[in-house]
């Protein structure tokens, strides 16, 4: 059972709650609010006169917004999924349809950079983006379960940016171009180093410190927050990364004269770009939104009510 | 006086606040967290004797804590600012050092090309990042003084924008190149078009509605989360257009192969999108992090506890 789903709240606490329930759910993010200071509180009597002449539309009420909730959810969600797929699923084709597919072969070094573009786009994007979303996903799983997911995504997405960097190194180095000097090499280069550097401490901290639970403990939750940061960091590094190099291989490919007609290849590659940012903001979205981490308190005081 | 400052926590509360408090935080987001259940809860003739004996290092260690955040704080707001400044700064030395300044003459268009970039940077991220800001560094003041000062960054982004806008239009018209082919402009005119949309909506429910400051309450709190996310995305789509655009200024001003021996305006143009991606980094953070925003609920806590 999950930590969150049993709450040590007082007696007075679901009253609390629904004074301060409308306008907005209590476990919602209001940054920058501005709200008028709320009402006086409620004595303990007048407090449980209202409980008593409100529960029913308190409930349907409730139940309507739980309903919306989930609708919003599961919307978000699909949407996140098609794009996910949507993304490396679109590159895969661009580079079929107008690059002539793949190969690792010194006579052709253009079919080899083509894996370069398609593999950082499966393992920065595809791959890391549903890491990142299955702590959404799974959330009736047991958080053990979720981790070694989490662990097996980003194992799946370690060998894609492995090779997608040799690839085009390998190609550099073949065609006599030189490596990191572009701004988009730079931003990939910290990416790869932030991705490494998180799934070592990740792997160590989250799975293999699970032997000494109890003891770990505090180390895990302290890490928690910086693991995740860090890695929505990466994410957004990813991103960056993809979007300056869809930009860099555009002008190169294309060249500037065919690329400013805007060709059938250069609306693929524009919307590769539009797509990873699209994914940028949804995962942003979903992982800011705390109602879709775990069930909301609110839900667990009623629960808590209703038991009593 | 904040809405937060006053708790309506019954007596138990700082307690079990207590009891929750070591590993992490209450207030501080745990995303993704894997601690162990809580310990059972204690009765509340233990909780009494607990506060009795360890009311003092409890106070020390929450002070010692409290130095820290404060410590944090002026470090990541001071580090942002310098960032803001920073990137606008070395733009307008990119251009008067390496590309001859600024003009509006038909007679030498990469003069008025030049505004470009100075003024994007300048619109959508120096102003856009103070005025984000803002809601972090001016805690002390008033609400409505601090939503002023918010329209007031913006409004000076807006010409920024618009100006920036029209510069790189009519370079492009005098020069015969087309316009909104490439990623980066699809990404700009996007990021423009959320921006206008903010600023309006903005504006309009956040300052004019405060007419009926009693009326509209439930709406602009309903409102505040979606202002706050599509401003945030706009900023996000800022970065992404700055980034995309030096790419492709640094490949056509320079050429690729002058741009691949990385000269002095190489690593200038990189060192604009690096700066670039480190504020986007640092607002997140900051903007991600509640104790930034008001003081920590338990602070709360702790003075009613006091107060009693």
């Amino acid at each position: 059972m999950d930590s969150n789903s049993v709450s040590p709240m007082p007696e007075l606490a679901p009253i609390a709650e629904f004074d301060k329930s409308p306008p907005s759910p209590p476990n919602e993010e209001v940054p920058m609010d501005d709200l008028p200071p709320p009402p006086a509180t409620i004595t303990q009597s007048e407090g449980k006169k209202l409980k008593v002449q409100r529960s029913r539309s308190y409930d349907s009420e409730e139940h309507e917004r739980g309903a919306c909730e989930w609708c919003e959810y599961a919307l978000v969600i699909t949407l996140a999924c098609i794009l996910l797929i949507g993304v490396s699923a679109l590159t895969i084709f661009w580079i079929f349809f107008y690059r002539e597919g793949y190969a690792w072969a010194d006579e052709i070094p253009e079919k080899q950079f083509n894996l370069h573009p398609t593999l950082m786009v499966a393992g920065f994007i595809t791959f890391s983006g549903f890491s990142v979303l299955l702590y959404r996903i799974c959330r009736c799983f047991r958080r053990i379960y979720v981790k070694l997911l989490h662990a097996i995504f980003h194992a799946l997405a370690f060998p894609c940016i492995v090779i997608g960097f040799l690839a085009v190194l390998d190609f550099h180095n073949k065609t006599g171009i030189k490596n990191f000097y572009s701004l988009h090499s730079w931003i990939g280069l910290v990416a790869m180093g932030l991705f490494g550097i998180q799934y070592a401490v990740g792997f160590f901290s989250f799975l293999l410190l699970l032997i000494c639970n109890k003891g770990t403990a505090g180390f895990r939750a302290s890490l928690v927050p910086v693991h995740a940061a860090f890695g929505i960091l990466t994410f957004v590094l990813g991103v960056a990364a993809c979007l300056t190099g869809l930009t860099e291989k555009a002008i190169f490919t294309l060249g500037a004269e065919r690329y400013s007609g805007l060709p059938d290849e250069g609306v693929i590659i524009n919307a590769i770009g539009v797509a990873s940012i699209a994914i940028l903001a949804v995962i942003m979205y979903i992982v800011s939104r705390d109602k879709f981490r775990v069930a909301s308190s609110r839900e667990d005081h009623i629960r808590v009510s209703v038991d009593l």
